[in-house]
């Protein structure tokens, strides 16, 4: 499969980042997989190729985050955990000009994944645009899906992605692109409202681990008259 | 029908306080509508019950504020605006010990119903809980569901009712409450939640009035495997 776009996933090599980068080596995206050590990321990224045998889709491959990042065109996404959030950036700041920042981080309180602990700038989202400034356009999505229901493949991704920004074009693009994953996605406003967007993250995990609620594996969706299949 | 418990609605005679009392007589709960003046909320309380002819439906009753908490058992639910919240829950402060206070109340911005403008204790519920002290158990939920939705009675209501609350057994009982709508309603945990919950509502409105999103009367659904008719 020839792909028309390449990417980037930062911390790529976690739960969350293969399953993305699997997602869209599906959906005919070139991912560049980052780690703070390309030689990880590379190993990484051959065992997903193997996982990937058999499947019409584009080879993953593993560089160094400085280097996923430069062979990405816009997007690049951000799939560490949030203690190294702001590390990360300080570190990969210099390489992000003219690219889109997509923010997947939650900002879970340490210890509690049932709750969240906002940086002063209300989300892991805004902490991020006022940390690049505004030659990087960030955008907040991906929060909610989780790393199972993304590396699960015999399944399709059954929630909704909802991103925001304070740009408005990049925030469309990103929903464009998310949308190549088969799910819905929908550009939810400003960057504020990722004060919203993250928090449904331990909500959802604090469901699943409740003995009350009989399942597991919640997702959002955005109901709404004649939705097929909803 | 008889009834087997007693709600107030205080802010009854609004869209919302009207739907959802309508909704709550269907299910054979009695309801105590309550407004600034009685005679108003009598009056109201008469229109729909004519409304809920032909049905085999709990008759409404309309008082002012005060006297619909007297006649309410344990649950009180809040349906005023933002700008009346503080004010109305420090003029029934001293009737509402012993109760639980449900607080449907997001705090819109003043002039855009996109946004939220969140009270310094963090939500409306937080803010409720620290007005009432701790005599009065909080429970936000109901904030999601449209008064649209709500007075459509030929439909159900097809969105998830989210509740959260400091007090685990009162915001459970809340929950048992409203599945008595017919809805699937899940207790969220604590009332810091509602940060989330509270700002979900200005995310659907931005959606239901936005050009680009072809659907109006969003709402919110917890997804999960096997979800019949998900």
């Amino acid at each position: 499969m020839n792909s028309d776009t390449t990417i980037a996933i930062l911390g790529g090599t976690g739960p969350q980042g293969q399953g993305l980068a699997i997602r869209f080596a599906i959906a005919g995206i070139s991912v560049a997989l980052g780690s703070r050590e390309g030689d990880r990321a590379a190993a990484i990224a051959e065992e997903l190729n193997r996982k990937l045998e058999g499947r019409s889709a584009v080879p993953v491959r593993g560089y160094d985050n400085l280097a996923a990042i430069d062979a990405a065109e816009r997007f690049v996404l951000l799939a560490v955990p949030y203690s190294g959030h702001d590390a990360t950036l300080g570190v990969v700041k210099g390489h992000l000009a003219g690219k889109v920042l997509v923010d997947l981080v939650v900002p879970l309180a340490a210890g509690n994944p049932r709750a969240v602990a906002m940086p002063k700038e209300g989300s892991a989202t805004e902490a991020a645009q006022a940390l690049l400034g505004r030659e990087v356009k960030v955008v907040g999505a991906l929060h909610n899906v989780s790393a199972h229901t993304l590396n699960a493949l015999e399944e399709n991704i059954n929630c909704d992605i909802l991103a925001c920004g304070d740009d408005v074009e990049a925030t469309d693009a990103v929903v464009e692109l998310i949308k190549r994953l088969g799910v819905e996605s929908y550009n939810c406003g400003p960057a504020v409202h990722a004060r919203c967007i993250e928090a449904l993250t331990p909500l959802l995990i604090r469901l699943n681990m409740s003995k009350k609620v009989p399942f597991s594996h919640a997702g959002i969706r955005i109901w709404r008259p004649g939705r097929p299949g909803v």
